[in-house]
């Protein structure tokens, strides 16, 4: 185990949160953060990524779709070969600090650092600044990342805002170029890995006192709408043996869906109850529709297919025992994307070499890892969250834990060079 | 047993349905039927009414607050004693024909059978027509049938509809009078008893395939609200263990009362979550509070008390367990009125002389007579309502079923004379 030093550690840390709060500058809210893809706001945060990656000896460029490329180039080895590093710039409106932007400021950090300590890869390194990751003001979402994993569906460009310009019109005002996407697709050949450091969004580090987790996958999901019909009455009058109650229904559904999810512990499922609308909603009339929304996701497909089926089976168990008639709507699955167990399995050692345990976690959201690992291998960081909110003002990673991620990053391109080395 | 003549009661139907339909034409609106206390419509179905009460033999008035009395004279015995039947001829908002006016038709068409038949009793007979029972258009309800029974606050005639008009206006404008209303009240001693038919609203005597029951009381009412407080988070990233969920408390709950009130068998208790209120209500977002309504109706009070103290400590349970404060806000409790034993026996035994179970049903809706019993013993019938449907254009009572509603109260009536005067 290599001892870590504190002090550099809080440095790394401090230098990322430099950048951090240099990035909040461009947003189109005076008290807050909002940075929509190919807004002005996130090509002045491009130009001023570009510049932190020349800063620290990156060869910086922003491609035709807006995403900012920072390149090391490999010191020894194939020089063909390249692992990219990446994250989005983009934000929610009114969103956090952290979420996207952490991960491109860790990756430009991690390359300095590899740069100032002499350290031989032997493969270029590329860190990627992507523009479309949260799919706010387009209805596309990950078009960035599509364009360089090679699955990019051009039809998207015609797609347009809520002012109706289309993402074709937006990168031409902006200096980009739709036609020119298909040209940013890299070679699977050529690309070993993806590796992606982001805030976790939710509050399973927190709960176990830990800076990182190693991401197992970005869970596959699937959403649902339950609707049960009951028949309205007067609240008085109707005897509970004679009632056909759609909110009844609806409830003895939710606790189920609770039950089915709680009683899984291997995989991690997770089943959301977030939307609950009763129809007439008086307090006096016997509720004659009732619908509950279902978001259900999982790492392991299988195991939340068996879990929407016993949902699907209370549901209509349910409907039949209360003669109140279901109707149900399910939405296409997202299905599971597994990260890289050599990738997971090296950056479990890194944690190890920092004296942190290995801890492996689920991304129960999605992230551009999930268009990459079309590309190549995927692996992914987490970073402790505050109390784990996000896509919320409040969002916050500390110092010290952004200093942990740099380190984090820095050993698990080291050690995938020496593996790399060892295998060819 | 006294043999029924079918063509009888058929025949009394018809003169019911008839009276019905002449009401139907006294509408604010053109499809329906919508007939708000005081209003044009109002004054018109007075009119009607008092129309009516004279041609079948009464000494019909219209008192100071609009309700329409109509008189047939005692024919033996003590002139100074009253018995008097009643019901109302206001309406929801497009409501339905019966409900109400079922009843005040019913009684005109009794004393006018009474009168046809020859039939002696030692009471005078009063019908009355109220005019605020709905309490629809003023914050107001049971004004009229208050003022009869002597238990009228004046400062009610001061509360104004929504285009803020007062009671007291509203009554002048029509040739009321607002200052003449405490003369209106009847003496206790003289009022023997309050007898009312009306529709069930409720479908109890159509599952027994009943036309008439022997309603044992108003059942008393209680309303809550509860509302948990969980914490929001991202239905992907928050484990099932990490949660404070407000939607999973408020289910719980709705679950546990459905049981509480199912669990009671021989009181007929009810319990009702008619609204739920989600927030922030989006699908993948873990609901960070959860409002539900709650009304709960019994006719026994210390019932209803111990399955109200039930439900809240249910409520305190799931709040504990599961993380997730709860707020409960309980609003007065209106008690049981019970209708006199002596006026049920009767009744049940009028039932059974016409061939008919004398079958006993609380009733859940508030009526006229929770007020006239505090002037005198109350007595009700209710009546088969096509698929329990009230407040609606669907409201239905058969022909035949209203042919046996006035025939029963001819022979309650009689009965009560028959009693009334072996007693003094």
């Amino acid at each position: 185990m290599i001892t870590l030093d504190g002090l550099a550690i809080k440095a790394l840390g401090e230098r990322a949160s430099s950048l951090i709060e240099g990035l909040n500058a461009f947003s189109s809210q005076e008290d807050g953060l909002t940075r929509l893809y190919l807004s002005k706001e996130h090509k002045e945060a491009c130009a001023y990524v570009c510049a932190a990656m020349e800063t620290v000896g990156l060869t910086a460029s922003i491609d035709a779709l807006g995403t900012v490329h920072g390149l090391l180039k490999a010191s020894e080895g194939n020089p063909s070969k390249r692992v990219l590093i990446g994250s989005h710039i983009d934000t929610v409106r009114n969103g956090g600090s952290y979420d996207g932007n952490l991960g491109v400021v860790v990756g430009i950090l991690a390359l300095e650092e590899i740069r100032k300590r002499g350290i031989k890869l032997p493969f270029d390194v590329e860190v990627l600044a992507f523009g479309d990751e949260e799919g706010v003001r387009f209805p596309t979402t990950l078009l960035s990342a599509s364009a360089i994993a090679g699955v990019l569906d051009p039809s998207e460009f015609d797609l347009s805002d809520a002012d109706g310009i289309s993402v074709r019109d937006a990168l031409k005002a902006l200096g980009g170029d739709a036609d020119s996407a298909s040209a940013l697709a890299y070679s699977r050949d050529e690309t070993l890995a993806y590796l992606e450091v982001h805030i976790e969004q939710g509050p399973v580090l927190e709960s176990k006192d830990l800076p990182l987790g190693v991401v197992t996958a970005i869970a596959g999901a699937r959403r649902f709408s339950f609707t049960y019909k009951g028949v309205a009455g007067h609240a008085g009058t109707v005897p509970m043996g004679l009632r056909k109650d759609a909110a009844v229904s609806a409830a003895q559904l939710i606790c189920e869906i609770d039950k089915v999810a709680k009683a899984e512990e291997q995989f991690s499922l997770v089943a959301t109850v977030g939307d609950v609308r009763i129809k007439p909603g008086a307090v006096n009339v016997i509720a004659d529709e009732a619908m509950l929304s279902l978001d259900v996701r999982c790492e392991d497909d299988e195991c939340r297919q068996q879990a929407e089926a016993a949902i699907v089976a209370a549901a209509n168990r349910i409907a039949s025992e209360n003669n109140t008639p279901v109707e149900i709507i399910d939405y296409t699955a997202i299905d599971t994307v597994h990260c890289s167990k050599r990738l997971q399995t090296l950056a479990g050692e890194v944690l190890q070499d920092m004296g942190l345990p290995d801890f492996r976690l689920m991304s129960g959201a999605g992230h551009d890892g999930q268009v990459m690992a079309q590309l190549c291998d995927l692996g992914m960081l987490f970073v402790r969250c505050k109390g784990g909110i996000s896509h919320n003002p409040l969002e916050h990673c500390s110092t010290e834990d952004m200093g942990y991620a740099v380190e984090a990053l820095v050993r698990w391109l080291e050690k995938l060079g020496s593996h790399h080395s060892s295998e060819s």
